[in-house]
């Protein structure tokens, strides 16, 4: 069998391509986090920060700055002064909370197989959220436009390892007041996967869960009993959460959607210099927010959540991808696991434009993910700039790294076929093992296939134009917006969300709670 | 305190900089794997493959081009059929030489603040090696040249995370029979690091260990009981150990130098398409290869090695950074323990050009290295082409990664001062925490400082030229260069170290064994 060289392999390849090896197929849809997990600190630590973190709710408390929530905060007995607008907290309305808040959640999809269980031990990936800016190597930086928002909804849905769909972009040529019309129609057309809705205040949370409800064909009842839909709520840190974020944690609760909650936290700015520090303020303010939507809906859907970087002290510039929020990541872990809730973290990247710095940053933001037992990760990819602009080659670059990590998610055989040993006596020294029995059964499932990566020789790769990852990644993406593939939709359906939404419309919108 | 913005934080940040504060101190010289370990397959398939390696030796045997070795091998009981080559290695040999091989090894520097432990659990860093070619931004993609290598030897020199040198580039301009001569001189004068030295027949050995001997001033007995150069030792997958390989494990092993053995198994290629199959192949030839370093010398230092990838199976193309790779990684590192001997892996990257796949492919690896616990990682940074280049500014963008990790080998504290309770309390809602106590006593050393990732904002950002990560590691590694900083160096030893050279140039060098 040695010695044929590579050429006979090719021939066999050919040959077995169409008759006997079956094709290779993935899922990338349902992933449970394979990696151990790392601690950052020794739990009696992690007890000390969860204490600490309730006695600055009880003692320091809290900034609400909407009326409703502080009502709802007094009623269950925490201690609100009027004057401050602080409320302190105490831990028994805490730990109430907690035994009520769900350890597993099923955010469900147009279809079941895009239902996305959320719950510890799970793994999910979003692709990056909330940016002003769009770029990408044809059309260069600009706002976020309504275009780049439909088209990155297209490049999210096409991606299986997105089982989530961010905020993306901010599309800044859309009217504020009509905003959540064209993202919601957008989202619901476009993808069948659960969709974002902005807390921006409750007349467009309620616009937004009307036209999801309907698109969907539920009754209100139906709605409410379980998460179609899910929002970000960002506290503002140190220790305050204002009307709109407050009124997003309220009206989601109450209609059972799903609110994933961030203290979005920089280390030696808005939050201490140090991971403990930090974690302290963080904490404190996510389980104030947990807290509230329990008081809103016992049982509502609510997910733990951390986003802790730190800032460059000579210039206050943040900075995604560093050691120290690796180790914020891992506490965040161990915080989430002791308080027992399904748990989202972030990834991200300070740099500029798709470089080196920002495939290393972000990559190194996602192993402090990944080894923290996170169940969503946000922001996994495309994020430049701290989150000021989302690239659309860096959502394809990045998005090979996931694909790789969803492969790990499955479990490598090693049966006594899989060790090869006929096929190891059968080979020659010297020989090589490409059109060997062993190999030809295997070779079309074996290995990942690259999505983006080159892997041709230097040769080879100068002669096809001696291009980037990321030049590569534009013809991708070019390719995903071209084919326009669309889920299936129910045309009276379509009809009706476009009906509502030009109805609203005439009716004036719903200006965004700021 | 809050509300009084980030430039009063900058003014008292400028006033503490000369004052109170102390300056951040770093030691990535030795690190201990902070991560967790990560298996590929069960316990009970781990020794399932070491079985199936031990019947391969046992059975199929491994064929050993150099007499030597296989009349070591046969007075230790081997079958050996001369006829053939092949060299059948019966268990209980094996398992004599696993008894005397060293579990923990001191690889001596220069000084004892250059010495490396090498035992599971440490954690030690190498450029990447053995690339013909050399490319950086200034010059473009040549033949390594003399002057790269001493280039390369003075940047690696420069990190402290590169805990060892490797091979780094071919110095094509200079002769075969002088060329380990150049670069062990270049490697002694330039560094103070244990210099790597090829193993290619005897007498370059030879002259390499007299001119390591008496630059240290050693005696022969005392340069012959401590490891103070190592080689790597790749075997000829699948199953054939050549002339140089063999004889640099016995020459090595003879002289208490360190043999790192490194199996390079390219599943679908030269080794079983299947990680576990690979694995097999790999194992069995690594036991053999250990086997002959005891054989030679009982207790003879020596490091159980893999670097098991895959190819493209369209093309035959190596990769790297796969999920495979990845996988590979862990099951090693199970074998490693399953044996008890430290580990040497490899990071690496196939792409073309220093883009963000190769970073991402770079990244990818090390972290599969990481969680394998590997003891040392080589290739770790610059690998270009699947070897066939090192890049100058790739060296320095997954420097950053590697001091990013090294940062996360040191334990973050968490002590009560640490949890900031008393800032907390101190900063209003909605403050924030530039200017505090906690933070002004600390400012100067919480934070990893970066090397060449740039955290401005974009508009800054452009301002200073919009340039790539990349492009920054260029000044990098020329500011390294321009310093031209070397280890403290014995004038007379110089002189001595020259006078041997021009004495050996003129007696015609070394030609090297193929």
């Amino acid at each position: 069998m040695s010695g044929t060289g590579q050429p006979r392999a090719r021939r066999r390849g050919a040959r077995a391509r169409g008759a006997e090896a079956p094709a290779r197929e993935v899922n990338y849809r349902a992933l449970r986090n394979p990696f151990p997990v790392m601690k950052a600190f020794s739990d009696d630590r992690i007890e000390a920060i969860h204490e600490a973190a309730l006695s600055v709710l009880e003692d320091d408390g809290i900034m609400v700055l909407l009326p409703e929530a502080r009502a709802i905060y007094r009623a269950a007995g925490a201690q609100v002064d009027e004057g401050t607008q602080i409320v302190r907290i105490g831990r028994e309305i805490v730990a109430a909370a907690l035994a009520t808040a769900p350890a597993s959640i099923n955010l469900r999809g147009a279809v079941p197989e895009r239902d996305v269980l959320l719950e510890l031990g799970r793994l999910v990936f979003q692709p990056g959220g909330g940016a002003p800016h769009a770029t990408d190597l044809a059309r260069g930086r600009r706002p976020g436009l309504g275009r780049d928002f439909r088209e990155l909804v297209q490049i999210s849905q096409h991606f299986d390892a997105f089982q989530m769909i961010s905020s993306l972009v901010e599309p800044q040529d859309i009217e504020p007041h009509l905003r959540h019309y064209f993202t919601i129609e957008a989202k619901l057309t476009l993808s069948d996967k659960a969709p974002f809705v902005y807390a921006r205040g409750t007349p467009q949370a309620l616009d937004s869960f009307e036209m999801l409800r309907d698109f969907r064909g539920l009754s209100d009842d139906a709605f409410r009993a379980e998460p179609w839909s899910y929002t970000i709520i960002n506290t503002n840190s140190p220790r305050a959460l204002d009307i709109p974020m407050a009124q997003g944690l309220i009206d989601f609760a109450r209609h059972g959607q799903l609110c994933i909650v961030t203290p979005f936290t920089l280390m030696g700015a808005m939050a201490p210099i140090t991971v403990a520090g930090a974690m302290v303020l963080s904490h404190a303010e996510a389980l104030a927010a947990i807290t509230l939507t329990q008081l809103s809906r016992p049982g509502a859907p609510v997910l733990y959540g951390t986003f802790t970087s730190n800032v460059d002290m000579k210039s206050g510039s943040p900075a995604f991808g560093t050691p120290e929020q690796f180790t914020a990541s891992l506490a965040a872990g161990q915080l989430a696991r002791h308080i027992g809730l399904p748990f989202r973290n972030a990834s991200g990247s300070a740099a500029n434009i798709a470089d080196a710095q920002a495939a290393n940053e972000n990559q190194f933001a996602l192993w402090g993910n990944l080894l923290s037992g996170t169940t969503v990760i946000i922001h996994a990819a495309g994020w430049l700039e701290g989150g000021l602009s989302l690239s659309y080659e860096k959502l394809i670059t990045d998005m090979e790294v996931l694909q790789m990590v969803a492969e790990l998610c499955t479990a490598t055989s090693a049966n006594d076929a899989d060790l090869a040993r006929d096929a190891i006596a059968e080979i020659g020294a010297g020989g090589h093992f490409f059109g060997c029995d062993h190999t030809m059964a295997r070779y079309q499932t074996q290995f990942y296939t690259p999505l983006v990566a080159d892997w041709s020789n230097y040769g080879r790769w100068q002669d096809q134009g001696g291009v980037t990852a990321s030049e590569r990644a534009t013809g991708v993406w070019q390719g995903i917006v071209a084919a326009d593939k669309r889920p299936a939709t129910d045309p009276a359906r379509v009809e009706a969300l476009h009906e509502f939404i030009a109805r609203r419309t005439a009716e004036g919108g719903a200006a965004p709670e700021s």
